[in-house]
């Protein structure tokens, strides 16, 4: 049997796993990433950790044919280091070089966000789709994107602007896609809503919740609060909008939303289904990209690393 | 030697052309297309047109190992047949298996618009690019996707919402990217500008040149007009927001500008280079797509049909 090494480097944890080829974990384990320290006693722990995997995993290290890490930060694919990233504190950090010398397992780096897209490709949500987008409402709005069960690295399209001179957005333009389908765009509105409505089922929600977060909002019209509906149906609109958008223009088989707002299920997705097949080209409707929740949670780094690094053995 | 048959079907003329390996037109001829008549009469036009340029090349039928055809409107690619297109009244056209059967060569087909973005990577504004977009400025905005010599079929990024409720578009979406940055949008706001404006030297050149077309207004901008010059930089702006959204999105190597108002040439690109620069995400600007002109003019469908007829050969 082949097995690849996957990591997924956290700002809290680093998990690491042992993947079979069809992209089963048979094996894996969690460490804290003590991130405050320097990023060659942190890769330290990552060796360990893999080691002591491998180990009790009672696999044949001649059967790893390869390991791929994720993480977040600026990558140069050139020479698999992180340039930066600013939560880890890492700068130019060769980090599959290093692994590859230690461990003497071929090993590459991917974005962990496109790393968790191929994994759902592989073995998740969008298993078998010849091209997946997989949109992760989190913090922002990321966009991993899969043909051919090949990464298409780098996208970043969350920042697409929607609404010119909207709102404005971290990365400096207004109106980014982003900056009203995140999760953060979410409460915003949110916040804005019980501001505009301090009587609302909505602010008591919030008062009674004791902060606003991406739930607050589903909270209180699950409680028949109008004000929060309004919220929700502007949501959607917004998160329709850049979905239409993509659909239009790379049409993939499969979108698989994940991050904390896709929790929601079917109570986001069938009114955002119907918001999408009225919103795009008319001859895309009858073979337009099904939308679905992502299955994986976490898992979908670890296995789309390890799987990345079996790509890079056949290329 | 090994050639190939590239055949462009316009509205007016379909243009026929025999390809070498490296993307060399060696021969071309061009046939009025008659869209009036029925679509197998038109076939056997072209059937005859494909004959005597094979005949004028003194090229061994052998040495030719396919053809591609390019047409305008839906396609279903799996039977290779023209769905639907409304110009040229086409219906459930198997065109591709009549020219196979008829000529004894294999044949496939593409959309036009994608088969010339293909003829622009291979040979020519975005030769030997692994990844480029083909946007074309006309009656609508085209994009075309080349990734790795592959065609990635039918985006439809024109329709590409930039303006959450904006200008209507004809897809039934308000505020694409097309109604604002095609030829067309150019020429309706030229018109708005026109009648706000009936003293200015906008209004005076359309009156001169007895309509307003794309050029208009850059011909009232270089005899000074203001006017002119601020619907132009709109026009700029809009088109930097799609072309930004695209870069943030896939940022691919070239990015290639062709219709009639690419034909501006710098006028247009410098200034638009700067506000795309100004506008993508921070971390591509170092590495972002090469904004330039297409080169190949009507060539680029006929070497592009003709080379992805080679593609499918070796799949």
């Amino acid at each position: 049997m082949a097995y690849y090494i996957g990591v997924d480097v956290g700002g809290t944890n680093i998990k690491s796993g042992i993947i079979d080829d069809s992209g089963n974990i048979i094996n894996e384990s969690s460490i804290p990433t003590g991130a405050d320290r320097p990023q060659d006693v942190v890769l330290q722990d990552i060796l360990q950790s893999v080691r002591e995997l491998i180990a009790s995993s009672k696999i044949d290290i001649h059967e790893i044919k390869s390991a791929g890490v994720g993480t977040p930060g600026m990558i140069d694919y050139d020479t698999g280091s992180v340039i930066y990233n600013n939560n880890l504190g890492w700068k130019n950090f060769h980090i599959a070089e290093k692994m590859t010398q230690a461990l003497g397992i071929s090993t590459t780096l991917e974005n962990d966000a496109d790393a968790a897209a191929l994994g759902e490709v592989i073995a998740g949500s969008a298993k078998g789709a010849k091209s997946a987008m997989i949109v992760t409402l989190g913090t922002g709005v990321g966009v991993g994107i899969v043909i051919d069960n090949k990464i298409f690295r780098g996208s970043e399209f969350g920042h697409m602007v929607i609404l010119k001179n909207g709102r404005p957005c971290k990365c400096g333009r207004k109106g980014c896609w982003e900056s009203y389908a995140s999760a953060t765009g979410l409460i915003v509105s949110t916040f804005e809503e019980v501001n505009a409505n301090p009587e609302s089922i909505l602010a008591k929600t919030a008062e009674l919740e004791g902060k606003i977060t991406g739930r607050t909002v589903f909270d209180a019209a699950d409680r028949g609060c109008e004000v929060a509906k309004k919220v929700i149906d502007d949501y959607i609109t917004n998160l329709s909008c850049g979905l239409s958008n993509l659909i239009n223009g790379m049409n993939p088989e499969i979108i698989s939303l994940g991050g904390g707002v896709a929790n929601q299920g079917e109570k986001l997705l069938v009114p955002l289904r119907e918001k999408v097949m009225s919103e795009i080209y008319e001859g895309l409707r009858h073979k337009a990209s099904k939308i679905v929740a992502c299955t994986l949670g976490y898992k979908a780094g670890l296995i789309g690393a390890a799987m990345a690094s079996k790509n890079a053995l056949n290329n």
